[in-house]
């Protein structure tokens, strides 16, 4: 323990992979670390306003992620924090149990950071935080502070949870990595449905090796949530990182929707195959007609109808304590009926079966993450309409940073998968990640 | 084989388990078992009329299940003969293969035997099979045709399938055993769906031993059925049988139905918790109020809607082919909305939850299969009240013979356990088989 202290102190916006090797060497960094970033945290918190709740202290603990300060969405229940789901309703409530993967990340050794502003039950309603790479901006959402604490350096890794696009836009919004898993790979059990069979636990990082870590850490099942697909186990190796995927085999994946694209958007994502053509990969166009047709009426009939009946008792117990907004699609969800239900359920299983035969040859697609930079303003939280569909077939997804718009906003490119070839995506985007050799660096916010 | 023409000759009326011993005993009745079942059906059927189609010949093959006849339902997929799905539409379709199931059977050696009457898509229209005990009554539905052949001694064995009531009615309604395990245990890949949430593959036997062998070889899992739920492995010694559960603890359900009952059906399940409290077992009653309240309109919610799902095509484009009581119960599930649809959903997933723990301290429910005796006429196949509660929360159930009633038409009980405790329910069906000691022997028409 005497070199301890010549080794270099962890950093804002150190990843997760990073800090561990780190904290091996030096365990009392990982013992100030929790602290270190509490005080940053609250001095940046004013401006950016990620956070619901932060605790008065943390302690560091020991184990795979002993000292790594995990923040949490406040859709996700913690025993010992309240967990507002983002609503009045809740603003007093503190569960009775943590849910399934904060109890999972506490045997880890995780240190429980706080609760992060997540829009109103993780649906329309923004709550207040800024986008750090310019406060007129959205950070996105609905795991808006979620993102924007991984961004500004607050914390290495965060959870999140996406139903249409919460985990990858807000990632891409903020010019950091974002990982939507395949459905049913983390349990939901003590996470507030929306939709349940489109809700998605998520990671927010900096690096995919963090993602991917996080993914062979809280990846499980739980006899209460009855849509748990197990992955195959997978470890990933501290020292040596996940192995990329080189040289890949991208299907590109444009979309209809293509023409709304920003400007920006396009040439950054025409660069990237530039650059990834010119480190190897294998590029091609494929159109996926039939999602593109079918996904966004399917998942939206989807989630009205599921989001109407989780929410419906609770409107009409607290009229006065829900948004209009919220009022408004349960009432539109209510005109749903069963057969539209469930004719975009078969869609969705037919669309996620087509997807393993459409990517047959290639090892991942290339698409975008949203359609340019973050919007101006804090009422919208974006265009969810570039995540929709990988969420729709529960396909692994995975935002990098790739350049800035033409407001200095983030933008960012989207890697996909077959349903359940989480670790294929996973080494592709690593891949993606390296042969970019992109990093946005902290914020303006974030500087201190 | 000096001495194997001194061996009994199987007769009408054995079970799986006693035709597997004397096959093993004496190879040749293995080799012609099948084609004198085939001469006794093709004697009785122009009067029983269970089937929609018979082969010329059949030819027994090696395996587990070598030389056992086994009819199969006709909404279930068989590549090499007709499988009309009760329906007009389907009247000269055979299907490219073989439903899994089926493929399942050849492979253990079993005799596909034939082609059993169903209603129209396992709904409502009855086919013309009639009872065996009395062929101006019905033989129950859907499964109508595989009841009947069990009864009349023509197969030792038959699948069925059951979405409300139709294993258990039926096997009730023809004085023979059914199993109806526990919802995804055995894949439903290539059986015609009605409404997948509640479809279950099940069987008729003459003896709880040959429905747990059946169990015991045909449960499994699919990649094309997403509802599979893989029971625990068990095999059944076919010299030992399967082991009693002897002096279970018995719980009791009469539902408040029980005052619409028929007299002697009460008078015969009174007479079975006598025998059964004499032989030792524990009986208490108890109520199940909460799944007694909510099944009934749950359950025909979640079929409706997805039988209306599953069907609006087909009658769009073949109206003239399909039958009115059909039409109208697509037009009526036609009014569900997503929300009536989704609350039946979680109400059923809440009732299996609460049967775990409403059971505990049971081995098993003892209750009715139905209100009494086959009903008069061919028109309405009954009333499967009493086998929609086991249905709606997918636990196994065993109906057996034990009397009968003032038409001299079979009475039977109705073991069910908690969800996924297959092997316990029947272990303790296969006490209470031996308890009562009960043996309709062979209907009237059976007898030749």
């Amino acid at each position: 323990m005497s070199e301890h202290s010549s080794l270099p102190t962890p950093k804002a916006g150190a990843g997760v992979v990073e800090l561990l090797r780190q904290f091996e060497a030096d365990p009392a960094a990982a013992a100030s670390y929790g602290e270190e970033c509490l005080k940053r945290t609250r001095a940046i918190e004013p401006q950016l306003k990620a956070f619901e709740f932060l605790p008065r202290d943390v302690t560091a603990k020991r184990g795979p992620l002993g000292g790594v300060p995990v923040a949490i969405k406040d859709i996700i229940a913690t025993s010992d924090m309240p967990t507002t789901n983002g609503s009045a309703i809740y603003r007093d409530h503190v569960p009775d149990a943590d849910a399934w993967v904060v109890a999972r990340l506490r045997d880890l050794g995780a240190t429980i950071f706080g609760k992060t502003v997540s829009t109103e039950f993780a649906w329309r309603r923004p709550g207040p935080t800024v986008n750090p790479w310019n406060p007129a901006h959205t950070p996105g959402g609905s795991s808006s502070g979620s993102a924007a604490a991984v961004a500004a350096g607050l914390v290495p890794l965060a959870l999140g949870t996406q139903t249409l696009g919460s985990v990858i836009r807000p990632a891409a919004f903020n010019g950091v990595v974002g990982f939507k898993p395949s459905f049913g790979a983390i349990p939901r059990t003590g996470v507030h449905p929306l939709s349940p069979s489109l809700d998605h636990v998520g990671f927010f990082a900096r690096r995919v090796d963090d993602v991917a870590l996080a993914l062979s850490l809280l990846a499980g099942t739980s006899a209460d949530d009855r849509h748990g697909q197990p992955l195959p186990a997978f470890t990933l190796d501290i020292a040596q990182g996940l192995a990329p995927l080189a040289k890949p085999r991208l299907a590109v994946v444009r979309f209809a929707k293509w023409q709304r694209v920003e400007a920006e958007q396009k040439a950054v994502f025409e660069a990237v195959i530039d650059k990834l053509r010119a480190n190897g990969a294998m590029v091609d166009e494929i159109a996926l007609t039939d999602l593109d047709a079918v996904h966004w009426d399917a998942i939206t009939t989807i989630m009205l109808s599921e989001a109407t009946t989780i929410f419906s008792d609770l409107i009409a117990r607290y009229p006065d304590r829900v948004s209009d907004v919220m009022k408004t699609h349960v009432e539109s969800g209510r005109t749903k009926t069963a057969m539209e239900y469930l004719t975009a359920k078969a869609a969705q299983a037919a669309q996620q079966k087509a997807l393993d035969a459409d990517l047959d040859g290639f090892d991942a697609v290339l698409t975008l993450p949203a359609f340019g930079e973050a919007p101006r303003g804090l009422a919208w939280t974006g265009d969810a309409e570039y995540c929709a569909p990988w969420t729709f077939v529960g396909a692994p997804a995975v935002a990098l940073p790739a350049g800035f718009g033409k407001n200095g906003l983030p933008l960012g490119v989207q890697i996909a998968g077959p349903y359940r070839n989480d670790v294929r995506a996973l080494r592709v985007a690593k891949w993606v990640e390296a042969s970019l050799a992109f990093d946005p660096g902290l914020p303006p916010l974030a500087r201190l």
